[in-house]
């Protein structure tokens, strides 16, 4: 959670996975950055920030949230497709990235 | 090839490639965002350039590049990983790019 070179990639990724799923909702291609509190939010609503040492910046934790989520999908725990589909069917944004880090968080034994 | 919000998906999947295709390389994860500089070479080079209207700025030759490639991907003409090897087994990124666009091109009816 704390690799700052996956968390590079998976900035990669989510920004893709949005984009994808912001074209779907809007009917037209679309590109899109997810933003870093977004991220942090939504560690903090799934218990995954606990996991974490205090004093964190909201940057790291953005960091770490990009870390599980692309983490997942090279260990293909979730597919592109799948994480697109989550992104599409949630309400907002915040609540599209809790449930894949939800379901990154029951696939990945963290201890 | 002048649309810009195809451009803008295309921006996102061609950074998601690219990092792919940098952390095989390095074989460790990693972040990478295209230039628009090599965008814009690489589709001079594959000959796509002469497509468009004159007195264009490198961004837009850029944008132009992302669209294509993009539209390549969502249409199914090539797979992410089949992309991601490309760019991988290319000597630098703007051959790679070149490789991708090439495919592309013999792929998709311009006119």
């Amino acid at each position: 959670m704390t690799d700052h070179k996956l968390a590079s990639l998976g900035d990669a990724y989510i920004n893709f996975v949005h984009s994808l799923a912001i074209s779907c909702k809007k009917n037209e291609p679309s590109g899109a950055k997810v933003k870093g509190s977004m991220l942090a939010q939504a560690l903090r609503k799934v218990g995954l920030r606990e996991l974490l040492p205090s004093r964190m910046t909201r940057h790291k934790l953005s960091d770490a949230a990009e870390a599980i989520l692309v983490y997942s999908w090279l260990q293909n725990f979730v597919t592109l497709e799948e994480s697109v589909l989550t992104m599409v069917e949630a309400e907002d944004t915040i609540e599209g990235l809790s449930r894949l880090l939800e379901e990154s968080k029951k696939r990945i034994r963290f201890l």
